[in-house]
């Protein structure tokens, strides 16, 4: 793809009159009311400012921006649902950025059902794509609480994770191809359905996961799978941590190929969701240190049967105390419930220092056990909230506040919680950003936690796509 | 990981004195006797000369050995197993190189059951990585013909794919890290045994599948699946092309979970092995015009009763007109057998001109038809062999020479036949290169089938990695 490289613009005022030569003037947005929501994260956590919101409404938009941009050194911004929790998406202080909005880049461009794959354009939002997916009588599994809101190319550019990677692996997993507009504004046409293509280097896997800091992904080909005939959830309730470990590993003995989603529930989260939300009910009714929320589908008949084959060995063996299970989606909902409003109830309780970190699956008993007992020695009565994706090993570990304790004084402990934290993810051989990415949040961490060698290599790739820092300046590297 | 530079050596006798105070004078081969093995692949289509073999018994010998060669410009050939398929490990004819053999690091670092991972140098060979996930009661699912000799090195290297990748993916999918050493000796720990890690770039897949050109890969950490506690296999005989597809269609609808291989046959590869191997015998009564050889894994109980559900249903509509299952070894091992012997006996049927491409799997069918057309148009009396794993669209798409016709006359038709086939390959948006790689076979072919965008990048990343071009130096790019 050739473009002519458009005029360099001298100041802000060509600029945004080029910006609208491309993609129609009403959508290049200037007015402050209309650009706050884009400037600032759901959390409030990252605010900035920018020149403008550009809404580019194809790659080839996109491709003459990027051109733009290079030739005049201006800083992008790339942004899809703006849902990401480490800033990787919103803009600096500074206000000399533009902010890339892809959202207008929402067309679904193709579905192959026997081939099994959708190829749809960034800014198709995860439940569209979803949608579009059993529409057609497929299945695409990411599963993020964001669906209604995050794209699928801020899933691929942060290489989101979700509860069902245990099953299908992480957003890179469920990619066959991308198309990514380069710094320099060429477009790479990566868009292959092919289940098996060695002609060369694996470029897409260099873009997913970056960010926005080495190109701007438009459009993927992504994988589909069968619709699942049955769906069965579990919620169990166990004695302790080893015993969920146990769990975990007589369930992918037993029903490996049907094992969706392992999720690891403490009992303060329980709690938490019971006290706040009026909606909730135990679903169990005695109250368990720990619970594990499992969920299985399949293609074929037999799989409730199966389900509690699973649970009463695991029952005659002690692993588990007690079992719910459900197939019908309303009471599957009910099993639900807790585990998906932890994230909205934990601010009724007071300040959360949150760490979505993973360790090697073996190590999450003793790993949860050491970061418990560090963090209430540093503060006392600090409650650890430690849920998530056990079956990736990934634990978003959060930490409350004492009971009546200041938010803003716990709160003015975050960085020092957070190294306490990472110091131990670090002996276990575990990752600091498990699944949330870099961003802004996590990028002065990353010297001390990364492989030298490995940090030198990004840098060395950042430079060498991205030779004038115009992509997502600041994040990750 | 910091190296004092070694000096550079002036003369090829200090050079070889050089590798043996790093490796040890055993480890430096220069008997020509002792060096043919590694100077020449198997098929003897592509042969070499080289100052030397080198065989490092570390990590920190690579890094050694690579130090030194980035200082002298030296170039490195890095070679496992020596089984590939494209000319990709072996020297050129200049004479100039080292063959860089990691066979000698054949170690088992960890194996972890309840992270499901294993630890291995990256010179064991494949069988050997199989066979130690089994003695831990684990499964590593990749599956070559070439499994004992060749190395789970090679096979990341060339990404390779197999019999198994329709359910599990093709090797980069097994793997959770990696550790490299690059071009200027320095080791990249990547190691991870994380399922999820979003710190950073994804750098490992920029090595997986490069061939040795941008990094020596010296470890690995493998993801171990559950063993299957039971395998059905299932051979069907098919009236045409369109019903392989449409038995792979309903096979994904209501067993795909168990599915782990599909591989398609047509009758002409049945003849062949028939008359060429005394130890054939034909697994069904009456001949088809082709052939699906499914197998299946589960966990659970009452496989067999679904594959047979899943044959009923075809049946009923159609699709297949015979089956026979097995689930004892030695009753699949007679299923497998006329697949597994098609590359040995193909050779007894004269000159063979090969394609191992791949398109989008609703496209095969298509794409056969046209293939045979074009083929017989040009050559009456050309065979073609079309075989492979039709779960992923990768079909090894062999033409055997007419019946009596002359084996070099046909064989100097070579180019024109790849051209012939490439281009339809090319509209129907297949890949000339599905799972062998690039190596030197196909590498002249690269800039007039890649997108010229991704071209102009595997070559900017090859000059950033690998600044003079020491490593694997005429393959790929």
């Amino acid at each position: 793809m050739s473009r002519a490289t458009p005029s360099i613009p001298a100041a802000t005022d060509d600029l945004l009159a080029h910006f609208a030569s491309i993609v129609g003037a009403e959508h290049v947005i200037t007015d402050p009311g209309l650009m706050a929501s884009y400037l600032s994260e759901p959390r409030n956590l990252y605010h900035g400012r920018a020149r403008s919101i550009v809404l580019p409404g194809s790659t080839a938009e996109v491709a003459d921006i990027v051109t733009l941009c290079n030739a005049a050194g201006i800083k992008i911004v790339p942004q899809g649902g703006n849902t990401g929790l480490v800033g990787g998406q919103t803009p600096s202080e500074g206000g000399d950025e533009i902010v890339l909005s892809l959202t207008r880049m929402n067309r679904l461009r193709e579905i192959d059902i026997l081939s099994n794959t959708l190829t749809v354009e960034a800014g198709m939002t995860l439940k569209d794509v979803r949608a579009a997916a059993e529409a057609a009588g497929r299945y695409f599994p990411l599963a993020l609480n964001a669906a209604p809101a995050c794209t699928i190319g801020g899933n691929l550019a942060t290489n989101a994770g979700g509860s069902a990677a245990i099953a299908f692996g992480v957003a890179r997993d469920l990619v066959l191809g991308i198309e990514v507009v380069l710094a320099d504004g060429r477009v790479l046409n990566d868009l292959s359905k092919l289940k098996k293509n060695n002609t060369g280097y694996d470029l897409k896997n260099l873009f997913i996961g970056s960010e926005g800091t080495l190109g701007v992904i438009t459009a993927a080909v992504l994988k589909l799978f069968p619709k699942p005939h049955a769906t069965v959830t579990a919620l169990v309730g166990l004695a302790d941590l080893d015993r969920a470990l146990q769990l975990l590993s007589l369930a992918q003995d037993k029903v490996s190929a049907e094992l969706k989603t392992f999720e690891l529930l403490p009992r303060i989260a329980f709690d938490f969701v019971l006290k706040n939300d009026a909606a909730a009910v135990d679903p169990l009714p005695a109250p368990y240190p720990y619970y594990a929320l499992l969920e299985f589908t399949s293609q074929g008949i037999g799989l409730a049967e199966r389900v509690d084959e699973l649970l009463d060995a695991a029952r005659a063996r002690e692993i588990i105390a007690e079992a719910r299970t459900a197939t019908a989606p309303a009471s599957r909902k009910v099993l639900w419930h807790i585990r998906l409003k932890i994230p909205d109830v934990q601010v009724n309780e007071g300040g959360s220092i949150k760490h979505d970190i993973s360790v090697p699956i073996a190590a999450v008993p003793a790993f949860l056990r050491e970061v418990e007992a560090a963090v209430t020695a540093r503060i006392p009565g600090a409650r650890l909230v430690a849920f998530g994706h056990l079956g990736d090993g990934n634990i978003h570990c959060n930490v409350s506040q004492p009971v009546g304790a200041d938010k803003a004084t716990f709160l003015a402990r975050w960085d020092e919680i957070n190294a306490l934290v990472h110091g131990i993810v670090a002996k276990y051989h575990g990752s600091i950003s498990a699944e949330h990415g870099i961003g802004q949040m996590k990028r002065g961490l990353l010297p001390g936690v990364k492989d030298p060698v490995a940090l030198d290599l990004m840098r060395t790739l950042k430079k060498t796509l991205d030779p004038k820092d115009i992509l997502n300046p600041g994040k990750v590297v």
